[in-house]
């Protein structure tokens, strides 16, 4: 296992996706499928079965459904006499696709033992094959509908990539063995955190969303005119020390401090830390997927819910910030940060020097804004139109990737989202404040 | 009961809270208290007491917490000497408030026969005399803290008096005798309904918000500037007869039309037309507070759920407006049309005139805004701080008012909020579009 | 509700229906439908309508329902011309009878406000008026299938009678007004108990169940031969003072104490104490029919589940009867006790004297005898076939009458059945243990 | 896979374990335990960690908890100085002895990949090797409670192989790729099944339960006298074709031929078939441990519910056996029949000759003897005392065995026990009559 550690700790030498501006689409399908299967390793086939929660899916289930993604939107659509390796499969690995036929329940993943892992793999290597065929085919031509597509699968794979993380880290976390992941990355010793500062913006009309050729979900756009308040933002993330002084000033005991479904959710799930986090011998320690370790003070605080970042802002006399708000500061950002081709798979310290930091990598931000379609929005046609808009209800946008997010994958118009007590994914907090009646709210 | 029917027809004889703005507070006061009470005129005392679902409580819950809010907030905090009249009911009839308390489950307010009617009726006397006694002590006082804060316990009770029409009409509808709140009030009789027509409004920054010294709710403020896509708004609310199209087209059957949470509805629940819609011998038959009787076709359709709200639009290949498109709409126009005070209790036909209808009374329309804190917002401090701030999470925005709703009660920046799948109100469609690529969306 | 009291307590004046034997069977009727009504002295509207849980049914309900079973199975089927009040009713008042009809959902019977409690009250008489006529026609014919079948129906209406009163105890319960139903009936001032001895029975084949022309329900026939092993049965019931001993030796703590299902019961409804008792400053007080007072050692403990009922006996190094074993010893024992006549509604301190005491009245005596068919078992044709059969599965038999039960219902081949879990009958423990190796097990 | 099969077929050659009683403990330990690791053969590490529903248990569980019967109760108490492998798995594999300390979450056994298969044979190799040396030491002694207690250990292993294969055919059939988990067994071709017949039994006091020194669980003891009053018993087990007429005669929708909780169930879970058939072109078809095939109308029905086993027996106007009448049939019946030593693993067509046929073996016989302690039952001191009488609650007792069941395991008076709604065991149904009033009955 540790020469796995050192590869992935030098990512860039094998994840070429990184690199995808320069590279072909063929070889950017290598890359990208090549990776997803490199995050198998030092994984038994038994744990791979496993669905520890129904938002969970098995390993397995996810090198299956991206392996489906092409064989049911690409070939099938597009590569004449293709044939489906077995039709059950078309059933078994449809996730949310209406459109594309009759699925199995979501919450049963975990009961399908067959195919094994092996026959999974066979499975991505007969798609494999078609595909790179495909593509070859098409080398050299220009942008068009098919290669939007295929690029539609490379991110919708890496999408999968960050959840086979997150979700193998669950099912790692409810056996009383606690397995290692990976073995513990390097962490980059700090003199400790500086202190938060506020980064001051100015009020106006600014254009929101994607536009330009390159590669969005259909979610970013259109480019649009919003009007943003005044407002400040946080330098940095908080971190696992401010957040351990809003839980020892009674933040999970005053409701006063929660939304209402928040406390709901608090009284009946009986939270009291943050999720992973364990109180053993009067020390926080945390699961990681390196295993059990202490809670580092300076380290940003994951795995939130809306309802805890929501209840520590109030706490601090702020509030999250807008989608349109983190948009406006980031726009201005060189893309960089902690992320999953860094090998680390857990939030870093924020960087020493001063000034806007930590916009992306390390945890995906909870914004205050519903996840809500765009002035003008439309769906893809077709099944692949199901892929963000229907699910424009109960949740909210997170924004700027995290230590589990290909580098490649995240843009400054990137909209994640999730509904407001998930905890599972690297969520974290970043303050903000308006600056309105010259006060800080 | 014709005696009943014939007031409540000739409502503003007797409903004097339609005229608030020149009414001292103690008139006020009494006016809505007697109002609340006229709502049970018919009604058996077992009526009184069931809880047909969570979301419904007992008439008598609604005239005891009402009174509950004065007592609490009112007359304990501000009137010296002021004695409960029984401890328990502080407990009884808190609703959501906690900073005011431990409170008695919601879900198990129908399990309650004491306090009787006759002796919730007895604690509303009690709170009457002091809160009148307290209100004459202060007449012709400038605008204070307490008077505002009686002001919102006035708003308060008139939100309650449209929940009691709505709980009951709901008790009723589960009872297989159907029985009958009102008789039926008058039906404008109608040659039918004009096509639906689109009014154009120009994209630019608005202020939205309530501003002034005029009651509003703490949500609805502050006013602040936000800028909106030039759209165009439907000039009537969608009918029965509209969404009868919808049905008849596969509506309910088909998923693309849905958002996925609204579409996990209408299968785990089995919807298949509105609520309080019933197939009797090939008609549509629905319940009314006056009992069963036909759909009537050019009647607004009412009772949606914001799913249901939501595909009927996509189906209609228009959307639903945002809370600032209304209110955009909704400067120009005077508040008028189909409330409580009309006594039909039953959404109205649009009027025969063009332009513009319907913007206020028969149905609350569904925003595709989720209910947020405006800019800047602040809850008040205390208990009364819980009000509306912590709702704010996985609810929809709706405006304008029902035919349950006081016109006094009503504003053009009244914002309402309830989860997508409630469809016990008063709730129906208006639709939007923009303008945006020189096409209709 | 004095003077209701005083006639409660001088009962035999009033409660004809003790008197069966000698009575016509019209007259009969007319004592048990009247004695039905006596009970909801006292008792508003509202306190008629609430349904606290499933298993409880509103007193409206039971007056309605009674009066169904007389509609539906005797008027309807034996006298022409018969017209039902309000075929709703044929709906809203069956209970479980499938071949009677289609039926209201019984969780839901609390949602039903309507008929009224006068309104029911007028379905009472117009199902009497028809009755007496129908009985005065046959009085003085030799007994017949309709005459038996209108005792049953009049058998039926004890039991409902006896679930009236723990059903409104249980909704008074869960008012946290704890209002009373009947001011404190005298209780008997004793000396404290004598200690508990042993009565001993000899191993043989007996005769089981009812065989003769009195009434009884088809689940007591046909008589048989069954082997009882040799016996002992305790002279008295069980004290709350020696189940508190049981508590405080841990209980309720420990596994292995109890049945697998039972434990499971103690850890999800957190069971530290029997149903209606509560700790108050460091006092154990109990909910009775009187209201809240202090739990008294000598009395007999009650509201235990059967789960409790049989971990106390196994701490207590004994078990519970057999239905067999209770029958042999009741064999020679007149009937006598504390039942619903006497107006006490608890149960009573044993009486001084020594020997086999309280086998009839105070409460229900758990058997470990799963509730089965006799052999040669049949079910009378028709719906009244349903009155026993089905409910042969997953319910253990008590034995005896409570002091909620009418003297002239009981009888001791009477097998009366209940879920292992329900605690909110008047159900108690007598002990028992076998004879076998000398020892006492 | 064939040659499994052939291994399967020729049983005798292979499952020393039937030859029990001439052989010495260890070498009974080393055939048990074989049989148990024979079972896994051809099942992928996938196939072993799956939990398809809350009463199936993992294969990879079952594996690890039949050794850590061994390593807690006989190496942990008796073999000094032996250090169990990994603490954790001390409470990962106990199932449900409290006395032994706290233990995983039955319903979330599926959520565990680690240990891995091969760790757990790892496990096993750890515990054998230590029993090996425990059990070569005391060869040649006379009986003692340490051999009675491994004894006991092999019983439980033998049933959990029946579990392993009931539950294994759970999980392969949640599959929509309905795995083969052994290619088909030759099916004896039978010329069709006789007509069945009745067997009678005269009335008397019986002997019922286990004596001697042979080897019998807890709950068959002890033996004791039984009045049985005159019956008689089908002379083999119930068909598919038989069952095949209640089904066409609307045996699944006349309330009147079930228990009330039977129809709930009917009802609830949409019950219209047995479990695992399945309609297909209008043909009916059924889940196998060979797959899916037709189903044939001479072999036994199985997989039904004690509430199904019941309507049927009361629509053939007859009655389940109670498990006193088995066992005094049995008494005089050689042990033989269609066990998991045939390799079969399936029910096979009654025998061509007359006679009392199939008590044992091919499908567990519901009786309608509630699960109960026989008079002077006596639970084991310590943990083992938890085997049988914490579960004498809600469950009837079946009795023979199955094809799943070792034909070393088997008695005349051994008892299964299973909850009404239970089907995925190899379950079915024998007729029985009483002979009262001269009819059948």
């Amino acid at each position: 296992m540790a020469a796995t550690e050192a590869t992935l700790a030098g990512t860039k030498t094998y994840n070429a996706a990184t690199e995808h501006a320069g590279m072909s689409l063929v070889d950017r399908y290598r890359a990208v499928r090549a990776f997803t299967e490199r995050l198998t390793d030092g994984l038994a086939p038994e744990d791979m079965v496993v669905q520890s929660m129904p938002d969970v899916s098995p390993t397995k289930w996810h090198l299956a459904h991206t392996s489906w993604f092409f064989e049911r939107f690409v070939l099938m659509e597009h590569l004449p006499g293709y044939r489906p390796l077995e039709k059950t499969y078309l059933y078994l690995f449809n996730s949310y696709y209406q459109q594309a036929g009759e699925r199995h329940c979501r919450d049963q993943r975990g009961y399908i033992s067959r195919p094994t892992v092996a026959q999974v793999m066979e499975y991505r290597r007969h798609v494999d094959e078609s595909m790179v065929r495909l593509l070859e085919s098409i080398d050299g031509e220009p942008e068009s509908s098919l290669s939007r597509l295929v690029t539609l699968g490379l991110h919708h794979e890496q999408q999968h990539q960050e959840l086979m993380l997150t979700d193998i880290k669950h099912v790692f976390s409810v056996n009383p063995l606690r397995p290692v992941y990976r073995g513990e990355a390097s962490v980059n010793e700090s003199m400790g955190t500086r202190p938060m500062e506020w980064v001051s913006f100015e009020a106006g009309v600014y254009a929101i969303g994607h536009d330009g050729p390159d590669f969005a979900y259909d979610n970013e756009e259109p480019r649009h005119r919003q009007f943003v308040e005044a407002f400040q933002l946080a330098d940095r993330l908080v971190t696992n020390g401010e957040y351990l002084e809003f839980m020892e000033d009674g933040g999970y005991r005053r409701p006063e401090l929660w939304l209402s479904l928040g406390w709901d959710a608090v009284q009946t799930r009986g939270w009291m830390e943050p999720f992973y986090w364990e109180r053993r011998d009067d020390a926080w320690m945390m699961f990681t997927l390196s295993g059990m370790r202490p809670v580092r003070l300076d380290e940003p605080v994951c795995h939130l819910s809306y309802f805890e970042a929501d209840a520590f802002a109030r706490w601090a006399g702020a509030r999250l910030p807008t989608e349109a708000e983190w948009e406006v500061a980031a726009a201005g950002v060189t893309i960089g940060g902690n992320f999953v081709d860094d090998g680390r798979l857990h939030p870093a310290v924020a960087p020493a020097e001063p000034g806007l930091r930590q916009l992306y990598g390390d945890v995906w931000e909870w914004t205050s804004s519903a996840y809500a379609p765009y002035p003008g929005f439309r769906t893809a046609p077709g099944a692949v139109g199901e892929y963000n808009g229907k699910f424009m209800c109960n949740q909210y946008v997170l924004r700027g990737g995290s230590c589990a997010t290909s580098r490649s994958h995240i843009r400054p118009t990137y909209r994640n989202f999730f509904p407001a007590d998930a905890t599972w994914q690297f969520t974290g907090v970043r303050l903000a404040r308006g600056v309105e009646h010259g006060s800080a709210r």
